[in-house]
């Protein structure tokens, strides 16, 4: 293997040859802002995805140097996500009891299998298959995410013990646990909420107003959920609130990211399979989006396929030292961004801060909060949670909103899997179902023009005796037969039709199903004394009917373009274009 | 409810009001043709259905009238069917033993399943979910059936128990059973078989080379089965070869179809679920097909909604008369249509006819062999046998020959519910497929006419500041991503360029996802000086896009015609045309 190819599949080796002190310098810049940001983060998507907090620290350092040696966007902050967490606790929850030495193992088995798929998929460049994921499916799927999300941290917020993985079961076990609600959690819960919501949206224009200069402020707004933990972590310290019920975080590992085996055992491999997958393709999409708006920016290019590899040694990486499943998240990302950070080398970095904080930092989160954590998750989350794709999709299609409804009621109501699942399975049966009926025009010359458009929209020239149809469609099997009974049923009641055109401008294809309906058209119309005759038919198309007995069988011609059909089909009529 | 709304769900009462003495006697004779030779057909297929042999004439009885009232199809034979009988038999044989109470239960639920389904597809006018089967895919399932039925024969042709639902497991039984090869019977069968096959291709020529009016030839061609069937029945009863070993088909109730009532527990329901749909669907497709040709010879019309209201009531009327699955066969159709039959009164005829062999004439076949019956079965199914469609898909086009293959090998290797299922799967992804990598075409003007054509296929003006793309696919989330990426590599080696045109000839359809990527583009070129216009949007698309922003933000216009966009974006360019 040559270098430029093993460059290829080591992006690192590229733009490391070129690293000089500035990219140093702005790297590590960046690094400390991200580090900072990211090491509650973990923390809290640790707790959502129902594992132990230092599972999200091990999966941001890991994870994070693997995509630097593989990846190709030069901003994205790989780790812990809010909605791949969630997916995290809903795969897992199934085949274990949270808490459990079995539930981080299959945490571990669930990152090597998307890990695997990843990997797979960027050899294989099957990176397309993410396009099946339309925008408003994701949109919805998101959007519901986030109040799942929020839904399942209600709980930490006021010490009530809750459950689920439906809006109604977590509602449910939220009511029937309101009688043991703890009042000092409640407090913390709630005070540390409103406080970050207020530092989210109150903070900066107050200390804009105040004079503090822009970037300052920027800066003192970021450290808001650093702010929260460390006052309400000295306030269980310094009262012993953990003597009155409030939940804390308590003995993390002090460690570097430990070595671990995921367990293979193929039933839980089968289990977890689906699950992985849908993880692998909804981390996938939400990080190449992530990274493609950033890329854009810089007027960077993101290769889709490589960064599948990296995202899979992430994954992998995850998977062999006690992480979870990881992707590009959107927050991070965009903060190491505007932190400055030039190349992968700034994640390397960040990973470092963080394994220092491994070593370092974990005794002093020992008494903090957990409701402090959902409180940094909240307000996170509900960021994410935007309806208006419900009102978009419904003004501009009707199939679009169906959808992202479906997508958005099904993820609220019987989890994220199935709502993922049911969002892209209806999008492809409502495409399907839309091309097995297509719209079909009848056209006319426009006049003084060789253009030809549909006769009941625009005022066009027709002849009694031609026929032109237009197929706004490709024919393949699902709509041949609707093109026979169209055409059958059109020509039943014409007694001074010589001639049929089918225009197939816009017909991509002909398979095979479509041929045989051309076939029975052309030798019925025969029978009729009417002939058939084609018209505008593209390169790809005409290559294969060559192959085919339809053009030979055809009893009429095949014309360039559709002016020529009707000028030779309609010899007395002189055009104005002529 | 009018009369005329009345005589859309019954048709009966729109042709019985016509009918007349003429009509009459034509149903009489087509009639007594179709009875003689359904006779040993229902038998034989109740064999091989895995049903006693009543079975098969009770499935032929009521169904028939049901259809006759409810169908449409002048022509249309309802009955027993060699496809939907190995279809039952491998439903059925999942839930019961063969022979067993259970099992002929069993085969009434899967009747009446079906019958509901195709009863609701026809009052819902779901007739067009039959056309996600794909020509071909039908091809392959049929003659892979074919193949299925004649192995599956074989074991009674040569007097070996055999089993199973695929051709190794049928192999396999058949070569272990050899041992046990009973050769009485094996002479029968293999007597039989050549007998059969000789009467179906030597026959006719014979007879025609020694003066026989053909009229008179055909129908002693047709009552080839009868007389290898009294020959062989005779043999039996003269020689007591049943003391030998040789199966015979025995006593057979002498009686008109008995009332019966499907099993309706919920368990075998949702077993039976699955099978009935693809018996449903199958059986329909079959059925419809047969009807349109037959229909076309004479210039009726078949309503398909209506059609599977007609099946429908067939089906419930096998499921409580002691039936299984039946629907409208392709042999005795043509026989029934040859005949001379007018209108759907001829199948009552025949069942009137099939009632009184129940009553009279089942003694009769008390010593006929099931070797015999094997034999006509084996001979009328490998005329559905035609490989021809693997070449004819192959020369055609890739996706269908591998959808074909797929089916055909499947079938084969793990039987009909998963061959069906996994032709029509793959027949939909290599759709999607497709669709998701469109193909996109540079045109240029063609030499003095108004006409755009592909600059790699055609001699073509262009000018170096306009480039034209037609895209030849509709544009939805599974291409999106694939345009924006085309564009944006398209664009970046291009300095000239000041306008871009997206040609939208043949876009039938812009979805939201696509709509967003629109926005992108036309974003993203404005940001370096390209303007971004649009040419032949159609109707139907245009009127979306009226909802959205994009025609506001558009940095270009929007053209009524190609050669408009042309004309005015390259000024300078006198054009042959004008």
């Amino acid at each position: 293997m040559n270098f430029s190819k093993l460059t290829r599949y080591v992006p690192a080796l590229e733009w490391g040859r070129k690293y000089n002190t500035d990219a140093l310098s702005n790297d590590l810049i960046a690094a400390v802002i991200v580090t900072i940001m990211l090491v509650p983060q973990s923390l809290a998507y640790a707790l959502l995805a129902g594992l132990p907090p230092e599972a999200g620290i091990y999966a941001s350092i890991v994870p994070i140097i693997f995509y630097a040696i593989f990846g190709t966007s030069r901003a994205l902050a790989v780790g812990p996500v809010a909605v791949v967490s969630l997916m995290t606790a809903a795969a897992v929850g199934q085949v274990a009891e949270a808490g459990t030495m079995g539930y981080a193992m299959a945490a571990l088995t669930l990152a090597l299998l998307s890990g695997v798929m990843l990997l797979l998929m960027g050899v294989f460049r099957l990176g397309f298959v993410a396009n099946f994921l339309s925008h408003p499916v994701i949109a919805g799927f998101i959007t519901a995410s986030g109040i799942l999300i929020a839904a399942s941290q209600l709980g930490h917020i006021l010490g009530v013990k809750t459950s689920g993985h439906t809006l109604p079961e977590m509602i449910e076990s939220l009511v029937v646990g309101l009688t043991t609600m703890n009042w000092i959690t409640a407090i913390i819960g709630i005070a540390a909420t409103a406080f970050l919501f207020w530092v989210r949206k109150g903070l900066k224009p107050l200390l804009l107003s105040k004079g503090v200069p822009p970037r300052l402020a920027d800066v003192l707004t970021k450290a808001g959920p650093v702010a929260a933990v460390v006052v309400t972590t000295l306030a269980v310290w310094l009262f012993g609130l953990e003597n009155h019920g409030v939940k804390i975080v308590g003995d993390v590992p002090q460690s570097l990211p430990p070595l671990t085996m995921p367990d293979l055992s193929p039933s839980l491999v089968g289990q977890l399979f689906v699950p992985a997958l849908l993880i692998t393709v909804i981390g996938f999409v939400e990080s190449i989006s992530v990274a493609q708006t950033l890329a854009a920016k810089k007027r960077q290019r993101i290769d889709p396929d490589q960064e599948l590899i990296g995202l899979g040694a992430a994954n992998i990486g995850a998977a062999f030292t006690g992480g979870y499943p990881v992707t590009g998240g959107f927050a991070r990302s965009v903060v190491n961004f505007d932190a400055g950070a030039e190349t992968p080398a700034a994640g390397a970095f960040t990973a470092i801060g963080l394994a220092i904080a491994a070593v370092a930092l974990t005794p002093l989160v020992y008494f903090l909060p957990k409701a402090t954590l959902a409180a940094t998750i909240i307000v996170a989350v509900l960021s994410l949670v935007d309806l208006s794709i419900l009102k978009r999709s419904w003004g501009y299609s009707r199939p679009d909103f169906i959808a992202v409804a479906a997508t958005i009621l099904l993820t609220l109501l019987l989890g994220v899997e199935t709502g993922v699942s049911a969002g892209v399975g209806l999008s492809v049966v409502l495409y399907l179902f839309k091309t097995s009926r297509p719209h079909i025009a009848e056209v006319g010359l426009v006049p003084n023009t060789q253009h030809f458009r549909n006769i009941k929209r625009h005022t066009v020239e027709t002849h009694p005796s031609l026929l032109t149809i237009r197929i706004d469609e490709s024919l393949y099997f699902a709509n041949a037969r609707f093109l026979e009974d169209y055409v059958y049923n059109r020509v039943q009641k014409d007694c001074e039709l010589k001639n049929v055109v089918f225009m197939f401008s816009a017909v991509n294809e002909v398979d095979l199903s479509a041929l045989e309906s051309l076939e029975a058209i052309n030798s019925r119309l025969k029978d009729m004394n009417i002939m058939l005759h084609l018209s505008e038919v593209k390169g790809p198309v005409m290559d294969r009917l060559k192959r085919s007995h339809l053009l030979h069988d055809l009893s009429g011609e095949v014309f360039l373009s559709q002016f020529d059909a009707m000028d030779k089909l309609t010899p007395k009529k002189a055009t104005a274009a002529e």
